[in-house]
């Protein structure tokens, strides 16, 4: 929003109204209340008593969240095109909008990516968001290192144990399943112990995976937890003023300076001091 | 415990003596006596031959554990009402007394609490438990995120799998005790090797869901681990004399305040020397 | 390559070449082309129908490779030999030549080997890699001692357990993979149950192990990931012009060299003022 | 070894043996060779072919350590009886000496702990125990937490459930295994998921356990682990001159005192200047 020289009246009004404190609690509200009837919805017995409700109260809850998404167009202009939350907010709210009469499961499911808005509305949550996602670049090539590793085991599985263990490791994307369950450690009793039975070495070759990307997801996931965690501390550091150590920094600066502002000073001292 | 103005000399020798060290003692040694005779009870053999004696051996620890609460209420006056440690030992003292007779098995266990009160007798335990409690406010958020992403998925996977397996997807709570199993990786072989037999990308799904889950989950537990240990280490700090940082911020800025007092003393006397 | 003193013309033009960005790219995205082609070919559908044009797309990137290591040898020179990252895509190439037509699902597997070139090819992967391997020395200690007690558990487990349970502890290696199962904790429902269920002081004898052996696996895990964070920080560091901590440092000498010079100013100014 | 104040020739020049690298090393040579055997000795087919040979070298090791421990008594004198190390290592050849014909299968057991002598010869591996040992103290209160939080769920599952499943939660004992299994996620399928379907709640009371003690477990190990890492961290900066920290706290303090001298240098000069 850096370039909004002069806002209409009106534009100003509505700005100032969905930025406002009651009007964001208002839709955090809304977001749970829907989320919660979505979850109810699950249930066939209170579908049978209470569906008719329900759908109403999802259809207004919709239908509000309308209203708020063309009064937030409206107040940012083309400032809210440029926005990644608000673009989110969008995407979901036009996905509420397809007529769940061609409703297909995949629909539903979609439809409740309409609970995640409750990131881009509560601050706290957008910030541990942004914090994860800015932590991502610095990690791609661990995590690249990873995928590749995972590939070049699923390609050597597949052409090794492929007449081994067919449903297990017939065709790439199935040996990528069972070696994530072998990384995840959730798949030996019924992958790795039949297999290593017939040839002692397949134990040793599962292992290696194992330890090995063991260790470079836990490498990954260390790597995007401290940088998250550097990056909220920097946030925080922002809004209190400023690191200690850089305040620190600067003291050392200025002590630098005025030490050098001394001794010019001394020297004029010296030179007075010969010449009387 | 701040505002004690004038304490009757009765109520002074009663704070003394709860606040001494062999009377704290006893009590822990009470509170592990109490916790043994607990484990022993659970024992049909044990219960059988000295039932009589352990019975009689908690109503008198039970006796002494309110005893103890009376000195302290005493004591302490109102600040007993305000501090949480003591309304705990309460609490638990309070459900001790329920007749066993009315004796469900939740009762049963609700004594067991009473082992929990280790926390408030050991100091050096009430300074861990407090670190723990003191970093969730800070980790809130990630937990929000995680609890929303677990019931994203719990009605998304109920209205994807219901059908396909009721006992394990059914309903909202069986699906997030179902995908709590893959989360902690121990649910793959009969949960999702056999759904992935039927549709390939379901595996893709529950590897997603593991992922993300798995990420944010040790985000934080290691943001709690880390806030806690800072917590402890503060006070440690607060023990042994401040933070070496600290300190060493101190200094410089006594180095500043010196340099800028010596660079005025300079200027008065480069202005001596030219008067001259 | 520190001892280049003078290039032939022809040697210095091919050298511009080999480390020239659209020649590295063209060699990743080859590299990359080669991993699906090989991942392609573990499907049997897709071999009967374009098997032919795999086999040539397959030999003619290889040829690629051989063209693009001859003239890395003849630009580096002996430098070529000296250097890991060459030695391993001189290896993995000659592997690649080796006719397929002896061909085991060794020689197959050994071929993925080629996906590996990413590692050396891209820069930010190879800086990884590098990371992780300098994080090595500094545990060996460690890893010596998890390695000392698995062995010393394998053998202990062989000697308690072959009799009990021979195709789980028959001899060392299945010992070792049953330890290993015990260790990430995936075998205790078909390992150590029924075993536990003979013996009541066996689950304590595997709690231990898991226990200790976890602990010695994080603290050998997070050595290594902390270890190889610092250096890929001060690898930063180095490319953004020095840490801050040592730029601190070197701002506190200088102000300590301004002091002395400073004092030594006045006391010459001390004795001129004598002086007078 | 403080109080070694005269030493008689004789023992001199065996400290000097004991302590020179040679004779560590062929130690340290000696008991990988004895780990070696002590693991061929549970090969039935090696045993046959084989034995004499492994019990004469096991016995010539033997005595060679015997012989090691009492030069080094000697040399050592009282100071023996004071090292932990030491009594360990004293320890183990005590052990070796018992009889193997009475030998029961703990004894071989025990024997094997002549494998752990390594931990005491080599230098760098008795630094990383040292270390772990010396990180014990300030994790005492997290572990006692940890084991009073298992020992409160193993009474009340045993309270709750020993009716439901008395193989699995029928004494406090097993109660303590299964929860264990529960803890490292290796039990739901056979446990958790039976119990659950009777009662829903089950399933909560064993996620709010597992969420639990894998929170307090992982605190647990990453403080022990930091610690350990910093004592390393500790012992290797005294080795190689002092922290960079403390460095930079003496130039800052030495910074203050030049600055004071300074000052009063100023003061003596400017009472000169009005003098004049």
């Amino acid at each position: 929003m850096p370039e909004q020289p002069v806002l209409s009246p009106a534009r100003a009004r509505i700005t100032a109204l969905t930025e406002s404190g009651p009007f964001q609690r208002t839709i955090i509200v809304l977001i749970v209340l829907n989320a919660i009837i979505l979850g109810l919805e699950t249930y066939p017995a209170v579908m049978d008593s209470w569906g008719g409700v329900l759908e109403a109260a999802n259809a207004i809850i919709v239908g509000l969240f309308v209203v708020e998404i063309a009064l937030r167009m409206y107040a940012n202009g083309a400032a809210f095109w440029r926005d990644g939350w608000s673009l989110f907010d969008f995407f979901v709210v036009v996905v509420a909008l397809i007529p769940a009469g061609s409703g297909s499961e995949v629909l539903r499911v979609l439809r409740l990516l309409r609970v995640l808005r409750l990131l881009s509305a509560v601050k706290s949550m957008r910030m541990v968001v942004n914090a994860l996602m800015a932590a991502i670049p610095g990690i791609v090539s661990i995590g690249a290192l990873l995928v590749m590793i995972l590939y070049m085991f699923a390609v050597s599985s597949t052409v090794l144990f492929a007449d081994m263990r067919p449903e297990a490791f017939g065709d790439l994307w199935s040996s990528t399943v069972s070696l994530f369950r072998i990384m995840i450690s959730d798949g030996w009793p019924d992958l790795v112990v039949p297999m290593s039975q017939e040839a002692g070495w397949i134990a040793g070759y599962f292992i290696v995976f194992n330890v090995v990307t063991t260790f470079i997801a836990l490498n990954l996931f260390v790597a995007v937890t401290v940088e998250a965690m550097n990056r909220r501390h920097e946030v925080e550091a922002d809004l209190t003023g400023g690191h200690g150590e850089e305040r620190a920094d600067d003291v050392q600066s200025e002590v630098l300076a005025e030490l050098r502002a001394l001794r010019e000073q001394v020297s004029r001292l010296e030179a007075a001091t010969a010449q009387q």
